[in-house]
């Protein structure tokens, strides 16, 4: 049996106030917490099923498993079932991020206010093994349970951080390339891109703020052939990121 | 106020099986709302709040519409909320399919069961300009309210059939291509691709199956350079069919 009072932390975290008030996250299903584990995060707490038990690796230390029935770890979480696992990890502090990181492709999120497409862009940084993702203070929470699971569990390899973006872009050294999708940019597939410098992507429907496209070098623009208007940002990044990688 | 037998039927077709037997579907949200009576499909009856109502075409018989409160319409549907307008439409005849049918990249679907993976790739298919999707019978309903929605519009546009799917791609000319993505296939950025045959994806935690994969006759791979096992079925369908748009 969780005791009351775990139960009511863990019921805490489901909440961002609380996951910054404690510095620390839910991960929820097998697949994610298995992924913590192997990660090097820090574990608080593994509550698991007597099934799940079997999987966990024999190194993990007891103390901090408690196994328990598919109904309680249900209630504890925020899934619509689990019969595996839920796992409080520490929240990691926050890499330094250089105003001059010039090395590689970073992504930057502009009021990417979902947790599943924030997540999904996450994991493509992890794809493309790019040194990490950039979020304006107006994204979803990267340590959110739903952003968490749509990571698939890249959220143990990817650097993420918050910036005041405008801000944040203003301080590249001069020449850096700062990238932008829009419909009426230069066609992608005319040009001969490197890894190097920023992607910027904004939510489809509210796209970029104006103080952050001032900030652009450089605008793409995916050609499509048929009629829709537009295509979801993590797909749009998704297309971007592999032309990024063509070359080399 | 809806009456009844009305509501009854609504909440009726939130499920296949009645889709099916009274051969109509539904459509939630203003936007999807407006595409459908812009579309060659035809419309049952459009219910919508007191202020959407300003929205719609002037031409629409007003005899198809009644407008209902917020809290009615949220009732209707199966959205958590819905401030703007829920249709009803005629399911379309499905277009013939034949064997032969070679003109253009078809999109044949594997075992895609999660609606919005569904909508959103024929959202995709809509981009691209495909002739239309192919779908497995262990797909998800392509006229779910879910899969509806996440076309974004598209579920007018995009003709899609159910078929068994070993049995169609093998009744197809010999020499049309058949391309699959897999870990171990080959470069997509080291190949021409032209958008000419059929390109199968399965889900991401299902693949292909046995049969499906047997009628492949290119497997294709998506270079990654970091950590992440897998993208999700929409996100490399969205990099493949990019990289069979990049020529001419």
């Amino acid at each position: 049996m969780v005791s009351k009072a775990v139960t009511k932390y863990v019921h805490a975290l489901h909440l961002k106030k609380y996951r910054l008030r404690h510095g620390a996250f839910l991960v929820e299903g097998g697949k994610s917490v298995l992924e913590l584990l192997s990660s090097g995060l820090q574990t608080e707490r593994v509550f698991v099923t007597a099934e799940f038990a079997l999987k966990l690796p024999a190194q993990l230390a007891q103390s901090l498993v408690e196994v328990v029935s598919e109904d309680e770890l249900t209630r504890l979480g925020t899934l619509a079932t689990n019969n595996t696992a839920l796992a409080i990890a520490r929240l990691p502090a926050e890499p330094s991020l250089l105003p001059g990181a010039t090395s590689g492709l970073f992504l930057a999120l502009d009021q990417v206010r979902d947790p599943g497409n924030l997540g999904t862009l996450i994991r493509l940084a992890d794809w493309y093994g790019l040194p990490g993702v950039v979020l304006s203070e107006t994204c979803a929470d990267p340590w959110a349970p739903k952003t968490v699971a749509a990571t698939m569990g890249s959220f143990t390899r990817v650097p993420v951080w918050q910036r005041e973006l405008p801000g944040w872009l203003s301080s590249l050294p001069a020449g850096l390339p700062v990238y932008g999708a829009d419909l009426h940019g230069d066609n992608v597939h005319g040009l001969t891109l490197q890894p190097q410098g920023v992607l910027v992507m904004g939510s489809e429907s509210h796209g970029l703020t104006p103080e952050v496209e001032a900030c652009l070098t450089q605008r793409l623009h995916i050609p499509g052939r048929g009629q829709a208007e537009s295509l979801n940002v993590a797909i749009s990044a998704a297309i971007l990121l592999d032309n990024f990688h063509r070359n080399g």
